[in-house]
């Protein structure tokens, strides 16, 4: 007799296929390819020649010579503009920057002439102005001071931090072949605004000491002016990209006038101190200064590792956000791989750790470059300074440098950001306030550590703890919705419509089994009286992907259900959960023609149910089914 | 002229509304409880006077109040019946564990006597037999044996392990009251599977050594006989609920046999090793024994919490699958505190961990066991044996409680449950290998990261690259579904329908940047000729929820397709979503009349903006919306 009735409910069925089995490595080599190759890199690859196959490679791993044969004069001034610009930029902050990582001034220049060169080869963006950072500079102090006197061993501390340049640069490179970008990806936006911002607060402090800490009389004039400047370019290159120039400008002639002031007034004599002796030359080799000689080697490591990954983060980010202006793609592993073998070379010429800096990128952008080739320029500009000019650098009083770099630290607070996290996500606003003051009150590891914990404690919350909502049905229209966010959707009298949307894993089974049977006991308590509960529906579009212990849930709340005369319903399941549930064979004790395309079969299905089968024959005839 | 357009355009659309912007502390308060509070094990308090909130509060801390009143005879013949079998089980097999953990043979006995006697009063599960178990046994045995000799120092070792008891207690109290209980989720059925597997295999390889390392000539015949009865009465009791008394009787038995045997032939001349003298008495208090002073304390910590959480998985997994059979409630969290209590007061009364073995527990179901009185009753027998009979197991030969220990673990190796991961779930089945491999090979800790390791990065990979997939119009339905799901599936001209079956967040926001641009070159390489892309729907369905990074995707994407001259239109974002993109303004920009109930309305829409706008003026129409 089943049988009879097995049409008269499938009628309402537009059948939910099970997909066909494919090889088990076929789906595997198709998962594999989804999750490392998303953007299909080879895609130009396929059926061509040979030789356009290595062409082709070439292009690919040194975009240079994909632009450079259609490079034009126009192109060249626009670039020689923006070099010099960001040169002008580049080199007083280098110096600073090098200050701040306990590192002698001229590596500073050094990082400015090597990197820009190898990145302009290699590197796929058009924008970025590679050089060195603050964030990461503090990070190498930082780090390397904890083990090594900077001051007591400085040849030491130079070499460790060659060594951790070269790790760097090693695990950057790796990231990029191993196809592990998405790693960069969990450093959220918010967890670098309050670590940028932590790392600004503590460059801030440390500096103002070495401000005030100074003879006052001789001094105080220049810092204000300096502050001052500081200050505007700040935030008018924030406000208005116009005046970009400002920003570019400030450091350079606040060094200019600085040093002339302490040349004429010798103010070097009164306790100002100055840069000193700068040694003329392009970068000496440090192949031989690389030391993996234990205790080192670890410290070199676990610094190279951590500056190496927050200087991707940077570098990524700029590239990507310029290149989105400017409607071109960017391969983020590519670029990994650019960054790395950037920093490799660096670490063998004397140079330490560097990235895309947003600040100079933003100029380099705003200075209107066309290609890499304005890293070429500024490369060059920073060579001619360390052939010719360096001995100009003598009487540039350390106090500028300490401005140029709270300059930029200022701009690394980025305060409406957070206002906007606060306001658009609560936790998101604590990630940020946990990395801000994790770095602030402990270090910037604990800071990195403590953000990067929430941010994946609240995305494993979000899988153990989906949400489970009840749906009504939306009147003249087919749809069913969350009663909770549509007032006006009708629930279904001895019908409960539950959508779950999220995977169903190990992480949830036990919470959903426990949460699905408290919302049918409310149900059963809520409608006394009226048609007594029915059927469950479970509206499985939402559910992306399920694991052995989610299908045992689904068989567990079926028997339980089943006791209290309930029937499961299944409706708009995705392949790979009716995959599972085929080969558990849970998709026959369910029963293949209670698993529906759209919830309205589903409904319809059991309304005919209902009203076909007298009340008292409900159960017999639905197990007929 | 745009707003001439709209109603145009709205009168397909059924709004999505914002929903109204609730006071913060309320949405997280209510967060919370949904996160923590599921069950809302406080229901039955509200709106009750205080007295009675006390006896609730008692019957829900001490569920013997709520059961004892109504206890019947009737009740107590079976618990008396079922109580007397897991006796039979309990003390030769309590013996055996006790040695397995490096223990005194008659802790077995104790820790069979007090812990009973607590849960009966705490626990919530009718069928739960409480005791040692092997898997734990061996744990602390191989933690602590690691810092402390068993044979140098006995004592020392006696003591760290009440005290590991006692942290495990502590834990596992803690974890009940705070609301964490679902941490014991993240052990996975298939890492708990392979994890007792390879326990079990390393514990038979132990007592195999123990066994063939005896004098054959004597002791050959009753292994050979107990092993006999072990194999059949482990594969009976699987196979043939019931035939269980024969795996009830068969331990007590084998040890009977063995100890006449020897008794008679005087084998503990000829090298057969005997248990040998057992002290008469009930549990002496332990509270003295605990050390807690270092280094002693960090390896009881690490053995407590590792030894607490596994205990736990067995204890709960064992107490809800049973409860679910007789179609009772059993709360995770309350468990725990009834586990952890029960620990507690166990570490002080000579006893070492103890939990709800399944084994034995299946015994006590078989049985007919009706409360938890069957657990007083066992220890009750306990209580008898210890006072009187302990003598008796002087002549026990330890080679036969290997045995018995080989028998419990045999039925551990659950190969049925490995196929059936092979076939359901190929990463659940890496799980399950990853944590026999690492046991075997490696050591219990290492089994368990390696397990646990796996399944949270496949939780991660999951998010971090959901599946994008292209929906197609079903005929003669309102339905939209993957095309790659639904042959029949017909995508629309000129519209572009995306599904994206994961929340939005920092994790995947970058990758759905790239993999959705990718999708959109893909379609208008293929749609040469054609109608050209105007339309990109994003159906949000199923995104359960979005943080900042997600919001900044979509802008960006937004911004992308925009210069592409093709529109951004929302189909169905749930509330989460739509509060977010309220508050981030991102609304606006995306234009609220572009945002659409279902993916009927939306593609609706779209056609009615492209057929009753000229090819010429599309773009002016859409700009005008």
């Amino acid at each position: 007799m089943g049988n009879a009735d097995v049409p008269a409910v499938t009628e309402f069925a537009r059948r939910v296929p099970v997909p066909p089995v494919r090889p088990f490595l076929d789906t595997f080599r198709a998962n594999l390819k989804e999750t490392f190759f998303p953007d299909d890199p080879l895609r130009q690859f396929r059926h061509q020649p040979a030789r356009r196959k290595l062409v082709l490679g070439i292009k690919y791993f040194f975009p240079i010579f994909d632009w450079a044969p259609t490079y034009t004069f126009s192109f060249f001034k626009s670039d020689l503009i923006a070099g010099i610009t960001i040169a002008s930029l580049a080199i007083p902050q280098g110096i600073s920057y090098a200050k701040l990582a306990n590192l002698p001034p001229i590596l500073g220049l050094y990082s400015s002439f090597v990197p820009p060169l190898v990145y302009a080869m290699m590197g796929s963006s058009r924008d970025l102005a590679v050089g060195t950072v603050a964030v990461s500079s503090l990070l190498i102090g930082s780090m390397l001071s904890n083990e090594i006197s900077p001051t007591e061993e400085p040849s030491l501390y130079l070499h460790v931090a060659f060594t951790a340049t070269f790790f760097a640069g090693l695990f950057q490179a790796a990231l990029g072949f191993l196809r592990l970008g998405f790693i960069v990806d969990f450093l959220s936006h918010a967890t670098i605004v309050g670590f940028m911002a932590g790392a600004a607060t503590v460059v801030c402090l440390q500096q103002l000491k070495g401000i005030f800490g100074l003879d006052r009389f001789t001094s105080a004039t220049d810092v204000v002016s300096v502050m001052k400047s500081v200050f505007s370019q700040v935030h008018l290159s924030k406000r208005k990209p116009r005046f970009f120039w400002v920003s570019a400008a400030a450091p350079l002639t606040s060094v200019i006038l600085a040093t002339l002031l302490v040349y004429v007034t010798h103010a070097e004599n009164h306790g100002v101190q100055v840069i000193g002796h700068l040694k003329k030359g392009l970068n000496p080799p440090s192949v031989t200064s690389l030391t993996f000689t234990s205790p080192y080697l670890t410290v070199a490591l676990k610094t190279g590792i951590v500056t190496g990954i927050i200087a991707l983060a940077e570098g990524i980010a700029v590239g990507r956000s310029f290149a989105m202006f400017k409607n071109y793609h960017i391969d983020g592993n590519k670029e990994m791989i650019a960054f790395g073998t950037m920093n490799i070379v660096g670490s063998l010429t004397s140079c330490y750790l560097t990235t895309g800096p947003f600040s100079r990128s933003a100029v380099n952008y705003n200075a209107g470059c066309k290609t890499a080739m304005s890293n070429v320029v500024m490369s060059a500009a920073v060579m001619v300074t360390l052939l010719l000019l360096t001995p100009l650098f003598h009487y540039t009083p350390l106090v500028v440098l300490s401005a140029i770099i709270m300059g930029a630290m200022l701009g690394l607070i980025d305060y409406e950001a957070a206002i906007h996290l606060w306001r658009v996500d609560k936790v998101d606003f604590c990630v940020c306030l946990g990395a801000y003051l994790g770095v602030v009150f402990g270090s910037v590891e604990i800071g990195l550590v403590i953000a990067v914990a929430i941010s994946l404690l609240r995305v494993l919350l979000f899988i153990a703890r989906p949400r489970t909502t009840v749906l009504g049905h939306i009147p003249n229209s087919m749809a069913y919705r969350r009663v909770d966010q549509y007032p006006m959707a009708q629930s279904v009298p001895g019908v409960l419509i539950l959508c779950i949307d999220a995977p169903i894993n190990f992480t949830n089974a036990s919470y959903l089994r426990e949460r699905i049977s408290r919302w049918i006991d409310e149900e059963m308590e809520s409608s006394e009286g009226k048609t007594s509960l029915q059927y469950l529906i479970l509206d499985l579009g939402a559910v992306g992907g399920i694991d052995t212990s989610g299908i045992g849930m689904l068989e567990e709340v079926k028997k339980v259900i089943d006791r209290l005369g309930i029937k499961l319903v299944l409706a708009n399941p995705g392949s790979e959960v009716m995959k599972k549930l085929d080969s558990s064979k849970v998709l026959e004790t369910i029963g293949h023609e209670w698993i529906f395309l759209t919830i309205a079969d589903a409904v319809a299905a059991c309304d005919f149910m209902l009203h076909t089968c007298r009340p008292d024959e409900v159960s017999s005839c639905e197990n007929s089914v």
